[in-house]
This record gives C-alpha cells, sequence and structure tokens, in this order.
C-alpha cells in the first residue's frame, strides 16, 4: 500500500511477458484488468521487453530503457517469464533477478491456496510465501579459480540484518492481517549459524522494535528448518499461515506449496518494494506447451489482482479473484495442467464472463 | 564396496547413538545386525559419543577420540541424529557434518522406496538421492560484519570438480546398476550459473572420461531445476530414478522424497567414502517422541542393511530389507508415524521374527 491511489486517474502498467507461455497468459492478464471498467483507474499498458529472446535478439537480457521506463512512467508492471539457456551462456543472466533488485522489489509475496470444489475434501492449505528477494544467493557473486581440486567455484551467500528486518516486518504485517496469525521463520541455522542465525534472530526481534508499538504481539512464531518444512508441507501443510524465508529457500519452498494446490500454473506472487509492485505468475516459460495456446492464465490473473490490492484497488482485486474461484470450484473449463482440456482463450473468457 | 570383505574375521561396527531417538533406534538395528548369525563376520560393537548431549556434558560435541577410533579400529559405523541448540552457542556445531568431513564420507546415499501394501494403489517412488557430503554451504565459512546495511553476513558456498566428479561417479555408478538407469542432475545454473554451472557440467562429463570406458553410456541423463524438481517430486515421483545434488539441495529432496513414502521414519542412509561407510537413519532427533518407546526403528535397521551391502555382505543387507519389507506390507506392527500404534521394541521383535 505504498503508492498514493486516491490521485490517479490513470493505471500505468509496465507490461513484460518476456518468454514462452510469458507471451500468452500476460495478455491474457491485461484484458482481466481492463474489463475492470471503473474499479480501478484508467489502466495505460505499456509493453517492454526483457529475457532470453531479448538477449538473442540484442545481446541484452534486461534492457536499460525496460528499467528506465518502469522506473519513470509506470506505477507498477506485470512480469511472464523467462527462458534459460541450456548450457551457460557468456554476458547473460537472469532479468527477473536483476529486475528485482534494480526496482529493490525486496518482498516476493505467494500466497497459496486451494479452492475447495467440495468443501472439506480438499487438504486445506492457506498460506503465504514471504520470500526475501534481494539477497541470500541470489547476489550472484561467483568465482572460479582452480587449485587442488581442479576448477574450484565460491558462491557468496548474503544476507543483512536491513534485508531480514524489512522482509520480517513484511511477514508480521502479513500475519497481524490474517485470522490464524502464525508466523513460521524457514532456516538452517543448525548448519548456517552465522548467516541463518542473522535471519532468524533479526525477525524474531521484529515485533519487539519501538516502531511496531506492539501490534505484532498477537503473532505467533514458530521455526522450521527448510530440509523439514518441505517435509512437513507435504505431510501437514495446515500447520502453515505465512512463512517467511531467505531468497533461496523461498524459492523451493513455494514450489513445494504450489504442487500441494494442483498446479504451478495457479500460483500468483507479487515482488513488492516500497515505491513499486510487480505481479508475476510463480510457474516458469514451460517451453514444453509453449505455442499451443494452452497455458493456464490464472496465475495471471490472481498475479495482476495481488498487485492491485497491493496498489489500494481492493474491490477491482476481489472481482478478479472471486471470478477465478468461481471458475475452479465450477471445474468444468480448466485448462490440461488442471486436467481440463480448454484453451488459454476459453479460460479467460470464463472469467470475463464472472466479472 | 571399497573394502575387501574376505578377510574379515569380526565386523568392528563404531556405533554412535549420539541425541534424542538416535538412542532408540540404533540400538534397534545393532540387534537386528546381531540376529544375522552367520550371514556377516562376527559383529563388534564399540561405542562412542558425540552430539548436543556431550557438548553439554565436555564441551565438545565430537570429541576427537570418536573420530579416532572410527579411523583406527572400525570398519564401519552407525549414527544415530543429533538434536541442535535453538539459539546459536558459542563453541556447538554440528557433530555429524564434521564428521562426514573428518572422514571424508563424499557421498549421502538415500533410497526412498514406497512398499505397496496392495500393489498397484500406492504412487511408484523408487528413487536414490545421491548427495554431495562435503562441500557446498556445509562447509560452514561464514563471516560476520557491520556495514551500510546494519549487521552482514557472508556464508560461501563451495563447489569444486573434484568433489563435483567423485558424486557424480558414484551416482552414475548406481543408475548403471538399476533397471531404468536414468540419472537427474539437481541444480540452480539459472542463477548460480558458476557453482551450479561447475557441478552440472562435471557431473555430465563423467561418461565421458577415459577411465569409464563406455560403462555408463547406456545411463540417460536428465536436469532438474531444485525448485521445479520438488515441485515434480509432489506431482510425479515415478520421473525420478537416480537424483544427483549439491550438498544442500540433496538435504533437501531427501526430505521431500521421503514425504512421498509415509514417513521419514522409514528412511534410511550411508554417508560412504572410498574407505568408510557409516550408516545414519535421515530423520533427527525428535524431541517430541524423545524417551517414550515409539520411535520407529525401521530407517535405522535398513541403514545398517545399505551400510552391509557396501561392504559387500549382500545376504545379510537383502534378509534385514526383506524382514522391514515384510513388517511394512503386513502393516499389523507399525509405530505411530506410520498411524500404528506399536512400540520401537516391538517393531523390532516383528523384524527379527522374519530374519
Ligand atoms: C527463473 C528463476 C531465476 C526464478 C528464481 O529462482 O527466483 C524462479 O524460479 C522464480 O521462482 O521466480
Ligand atoms: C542435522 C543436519 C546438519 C543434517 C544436514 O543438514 O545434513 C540433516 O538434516 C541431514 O539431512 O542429515
Amino acid at each position: 500500500r505504498s503508492l498514493s491511489t486516491a490521485a490517479r486517474r490513470s493505471l500505468k502498467i509496465g507490461v513484460i511477458p518476456a518468454d514462452g507461455i510469458g507471451k500468452e497468459v500476460i495478455p491474457a492478464a491485461t484484458r482481466a484488468i481492463e474489463a475492470l471498467g471503473s474499479d480501478i483507474p484508467k489502466p495505460e499498458f505499456i509493453d517492454l521487453v526483457a529475457g532470453w529472446e531479448t538477449f538473442t535478439r540484442t545481446g541484452v537480457a534486461l534492457p536499460k530503457e525496460t528499467v528506465e521506463i518502469l522506473r519513470s512512467e509506470c506505477d507498477c508492471a506485470l512480469f511472464g517469464s523467462v527462458s534459460s539457456p541450456s548450457r551457460k551462456v557468456v554476458g547473460y543472466s537472469s532479468p527477473i533477478v536483476a529486475l528485482r533488485k534494480e526496482l529493490d522489489l525486496y518482498a516476493n509475496i505467494r500466497p497459496v491456496k486451494s479452492v475447495a470444489r467440495e468443501p472439506g475434501h480438499e487438504s486445506p492449505v492457506d498460506l503465504i510465501v514471504v520470500r526475501e528477494n534481494t539477497e541470500c544467493l541470489y547476489v550472484k557473486q561467483e568465482i572460479l579459480t582452480t587449485g587442488d581440486n581442479g576448477k574450484e567455484a565460491r558462491a557468496t551467500r548474503l544476507i543483512t540484518e536491513r534485508a531480514s528486518g524489512r522482509i520480517g516486518q513484511m511477514a508480521f504485517e502479513l500475519a497481524s492481517a490474517r485470522p490464524r496469525k502464525h508466523l513460521t521463520i524457514i532456516h538452517k541455522s543448525n548448519v548456517l549459524s552465522v548467516t541463518d542465525g542473522l535471519f532468524r534472530e533479526t525477525v524474531r526481534a521484529v515485533p519487539k522494535l519501538p516502531k511496531t508499538n506492539g501490534k505484532y504481539d498477537d503473532v505467533t512464531i514458530a521455526e522450521q528448518l527448510v530440509d523439514s518444512a518441505v517435509y512437513r508441507l507435504f505431510r501437514e501443510p495446515e500447520i502453515f499461515d505465512v512463512m517467511v524465508a531467505p531468497n533461496l529457500y523461498g524459492d523451493i519452498i513455494s514450489d513445494a506449496a504450489a504442487a500441494l494446490v494442483g498446479s504451478l500454473g495457479l500460483i500468483p506472487s507479487i515482488n513488492a518494494g516500497d515505491n513499486f509492485v510487480m505481479g508475476e505468475p510463480v510457474h516458469g516459460s514451460a517451453p514444453d506447451i509453449e505455442g499451443k495456446g494452452i497455458a493456464n492464465p490464472l496465475a495471471s490473473i490472481r498475479s495482476a489482482a495481488l498487485m492491485l490490492r497491493h496498489l489500494g484497488y481492493d474491490t477491482g482485486a476481489d472481482k478478479l479473484d472471486t471470478a477465478v474461484d468461481a471458475v475452479l470450484r465450477d471445474g468444468k473449463v480448466l485448462t490440461p495442467d488442471l486436467k481440463g482440456n480448454s484453451t488459454t482463450e476459453e479460460v479467460l473468457q470464463a472469467v470475463l464472463k464472472r466479472l
């Protein structure tokens, strides 16, 4: 809720479908946003490029222009998915990782929730993964040397008090707004006592900071080692409410949680900073189904909803979510990842009909 | 199969129950070994200490004496599980991580297999996680400084050609001996192009080494990013046969796989080097059920079987595995983790009866 919503007469949305099915699902999301009408300021879409295809065409995966236009002209953005080369390619590195850092989108928020077709029949998964989005092994400080063991590669894993504190704050904020008010800190401090120790202690300290003024006192705190968290996610997902994790654990945990609710094609996310928010489906570019028109657009539509909610447009966000839930509950118009045989366009139409 | 089995008149086994339920399940495993009679050389058990309790008593988690006796007097060992302090304690660090390194037990081999009670009714999980056991973030090179971001902690993730090559070799060896002969390399080289790039390329190069002499040519090779591997493990575990992974990913992946077959209480492992092998159940010290006599001993008994098999005692190993499988298939005498209500002792007796 960082930007003032009142003054906006139009909503400028950077649109970066990038690679693979990103180019099929992001346009579906923009059409769903357009259909919201007066619930949000008039959307203006600004098409931007990034990704592996952009790299092969221009030699740059994340053009400077894309970052600058996002910074100077956009209120928010939607990002699709990127393909990666199957071998190391000199000069190429993931544009989404770079974008998160460039725009200081320090929180990757990934709600995972099952929509029960028959209430009571599915395991009650309803959790949010709050993933730190700027550091850990994602600082990409890697070096290669040669030594006694042949080639020796080293990567730095960075955990800072500042980044751990602000992601902790975000996690407590989200947890305190939920009925269960429960936060699980994910770490591996039995091995990484310094880095994960700092993460754990800094998150734990958040409710005690003067500025929080006791407002997180009713949030209960638990901890899980990352390996055991994955195990328990599968065995008893109902024990989790909000999970906060360093970058890489968050990446893995959110895929694990996604597996519980049927398909990665349902899981939305936002990359949020203090001044910008970018919606992004959690799934990848899915080269196996690219171009077939059968990619699930629901993760992208839900990502648009999350983005709008973050900007303060709850009515619009609610409408999108309610429409998606209805399509899922109905269960008739679904893409193949959900064992249906509908197309991206048909699923989009089903959503639009319910808006 | 690194040690010569022929010459041994007795089998000297270091026994390190360590903490928590380790003290309940390791004795069950030693009794199962004893019951094998003439299938193996006469076992001699040498009791050794390590762990959190040892630390609180002596100030050292892994006494030098334990390492020396393992090195000089033992043919192999059984390790239980360690508890860790809930806060950082100066001077304490995990004895199992240290032991793996001290004895250069570079391969952590974790077979995960479901025993179908009614054949065809359970998802066919039958895979082996081959986890590199000496480097990655487990080198525990961590530093803490203070900078612009408050406290800043950095850990080094080390991946070497030597360690990746020998774990790759081990993985190909195991894969080529299995019916499906399929190896999946787990990495995250879309982010860690240098470290995970080195791991991936080095493992891929193993079948082309002159010394392998074409003997892995019939092993098919696949790759999965670690996040997507966890997702697919839950959605379609049957695609995996042997998985080879750097240390931390292997830690997480093996817990994920364990969740698929009902209980961590079933999953065995060995820590294997060129000159030593140590069996170890994958589960932890389980403080919640410690001392109640209801810990599942099957992971430890299976770990003993794996250890014996690695030493070349296939007959003894087969007997233990067959007895464990029979108890599981029978489904009447099970500990609470498997929704039974039997004790550790009762499960052990059920196994012994079938030897
Ligand atoms: C594509 C990749 C760099 C990315 C990540 O690891 O963050 C993806 O897995 C994600 O979860 O958004
Ligand atoms: C106890 C811990 C240090 C250990 C590890 O991370 O290796 C455990 O999780 C394991 O899998 O053996």
